[in-house]
């Protein structure tokens, strides 16, 4: 209904430990490429979105130091957050903004530098994205033990076990060791997966993400301006959102998530595409929130590209490999590219937009056939999920 | 150029310190107020935006929990915070997001419960809401200590003096006394205000906003939407925002927030209006960010009300009380009504539209005429700006 909307530009540092940069630096390496990808100055992006969880450090607001640093100062700003999710609320800000009139230009920059603070601090943090009140606090939940929850309902219902998890793991790493910019660039055996420490049974080491910095930054800008920017615009088809209960004790189905399922919903109803399973049929190739192995096999689920239960054959048959049904996270994924959790989702749509432009390494390059990709970034444990979908074709 | 959108409900709690609620219930009191006041449902609203600049307390990660507690799960949902402006850019994007056709409905939730934290934790934390490394950090520049830098600049520059200052304090906690929800609802004399002790020079105690708990909402509709569900729709006309730098070393001038003006000047340009001085002629009541005394100084100036260093004569004249050329703050504004930081520019708008529609108690309601009213939200010192302007006509 409002102005279609473009990607002219994005850039994506290079995972991992980043003790090299501050976080003004970081995220330049983003812009900058960005930038240069657009051929576009500072002076032209009207607006910038940071998505950042922070509390890493004692800079707080990061905006306004990223805008400052990377000459983006006086334009308006804000930051957004919605947990792990954050980056695609950003890029659905940006493009709303864009969409609406209100800007032609505008940027979304995801940046978070987790290793500012000592591990056990960290994963003391993320554990409070859930209920901190109901669950972190009285029951001591953490992330692998959230996510554990739905493993072992997933396991228990539809007969998967820990050697289909760590196909996952193999599978994202395999990739990450193609991707320069992956924070682990080494292949995994299924034997290491499956003889790695657990965390939180029935998840080991290798069925985790691992904790991240980096930054990612895409330029949205509006069609009449897209096409004066660049002869290869990736268009903004549509963005589903959906959210779920704070607490876990007030869902009855751990085996798929709600809001994930709901936004996957939501996207698709705005691309104007059908409403059954298959739905991979559609796609080149996706991003998915695997920030640990499971999730992935939801993932497939909750985007329908199967149907419940049947998520588990996809990764066992190789299908979410390049030349399988439906390549999943070519990057390497959260697990093996990393999750530096406000630059994810952000990270996501840079990716998948070098994907249909084909111009990613080789190894790791999806067949573009239908001209569209699709991206799944859940905020908690599916609290937020975004779903984006992008397309060659003008929407 | 996108869609008209509209405010179709507000909602406003008690601002002062809530230690009675927690952060889901001090969130539902406004909820419910502009789900009330639209005659909507929580299913009717289909993404809702939580301005909270949080970290008080243990709960980081406020939508989800404030949306579980309301009724607003499955809906889409982030936070946005843009330090002390965050509540006007939460405004933005259900604005842009409305806008641009995304969604017909959508609502801003502002929401702080500062007082979670010991006193001296949230002045150590505000301070940090400068640029922590180089200012807080190196300097131990608290937010008194900023504002103290401007004060003396203009005070240099203009000649204004202390009783000036003092005279916005008496201003708005006149104004406060009359409006039941503020945090403080008594009178001061220029005397007990000039004879408070020094915060940060030339600041005394009543120059300062105080730390103040509180939620806000405000519900936007589309054109469509908005005359099904009300007779009495209040339009957005037109938002500006800008930024500024981290680093108050960069900036040049003390006497004015070039964000905030930059920001005003956008806003003007927006919604058509002349660029030039007397701008208050347009409005009949202005709701400005008098987190210190002298930034109602300030504002008056930034928005061009008048010339610069003549703002100081508006308030010597009493030209910014109810009967004078422009109202400010008739709701007691940050300084009486309190500042959550979160809360205080979605406040701002439920304020104004209950000043457009002649709703508000006897004693502070301006005299309508043009049907324009006018929000100025600073986040930081000048580090973040926001200028909204609301009309009955619509734009």
């Amino acid at each position: 209904m409002g102005r279609k909307v473009a990607i002219v530009g994005v850039g994506h540092s290079r995972y991992g430990l980043r003790s090299d940069v501050n976080i003004g630096e970081l995220a330049w390496e983003s812009i900058r490429q960005a930038l240069d990808d657009s051929g576009l100055d500072q002076k032209d992006i009207e607006y910038y979105i940071v998505s950042s969880v922070g509390g890493w450090s004692s800079e707080y607001l990061p905006a306004v130091v990223v805008g400052e640093y990377s000459g983006l100062t006086p334009k308006g700003t804000a930051r957004v957050e919605a947990a792990c999710a954050s980056g695609s609320a950003a890029v659905k800000m940006a493009y709303d903004m864009v969409s609406s009139g209100s800007v032609d230009i505008a940027m979304a920059i995801g940046l978070e530098k987790m290793n500012e603070s000592p591990t056990p601090i960290v994963v003391e943090f993320i554990g409070r994205a859930g209920n901190y009140f109901w669950e972190f606090h009285n029951f001591g939940l953490t992330f692998p033990g959230y996510y554990a929850l739905y493993a072992t309902s997933y396991m228990d219902r539809y007969g998967a076990d820990e050697e289909d998890l760590c196909r996952v793991a193999v599978k994202n790493h395999f990739y990450g060791a193609r991707n320069p910019k992956a924070h682990f660039q080494k292949e995994v055996s299924i034997e290491k997966c499956l003889s790695s420490r657990y965390i939180a049974w029935p998840l080991k080491l290798y069925d985790c993400s691992p904790i991240t910095d980096g930054s990612s930054a895409v330029i949205l800008a509006s069609e009449d301006m897209a096409e004066k920017i660049t002869d290869s615009p990736v268009w903004i088809e549509a963005i589903g959102e959906a959210s779920d209960t704070a607490n876990l004790s007030k869902r009855d189905d751990f085996t798929y998530l709600r809001a994930a399922r709901e936004a996957a919903e939501i996207a698709y109803k705005r691309a104007g595409l059908e409403n059954g399973y298959n739905m991979y049929k559609y796609f080149d190739v996706a991003e998915v929130h695997d920030c640990f192995t499971i999730a992935e096999v939801l993932a497939y689920e909750d985007l329908r590209f199967v149907e419940a239960g049947r998520g588990i054959e996809l990764i066992r048959d190789g299908e979410t490999y390049i030349g399988g049904k439906i390549p999943v996270n070519l990057s390497g994924g959260l697990k093996a590219k990393g999750h530096p959790i406000g630059a994810t989702g952000v990270g996501m749509v840079a990716e998948l937009t070098n994907q249909l432009l084909q111009r990613v390494e080789k190894g790791r390059q999806a067949d573009i056939k239908n001209g569209r990709a699709i991206a799944h970034n859940v905020g908690g444990t599916g609290h937020y999920a975004y779903v984006t979908i992008l397309s060659l074709s003008k929407p």
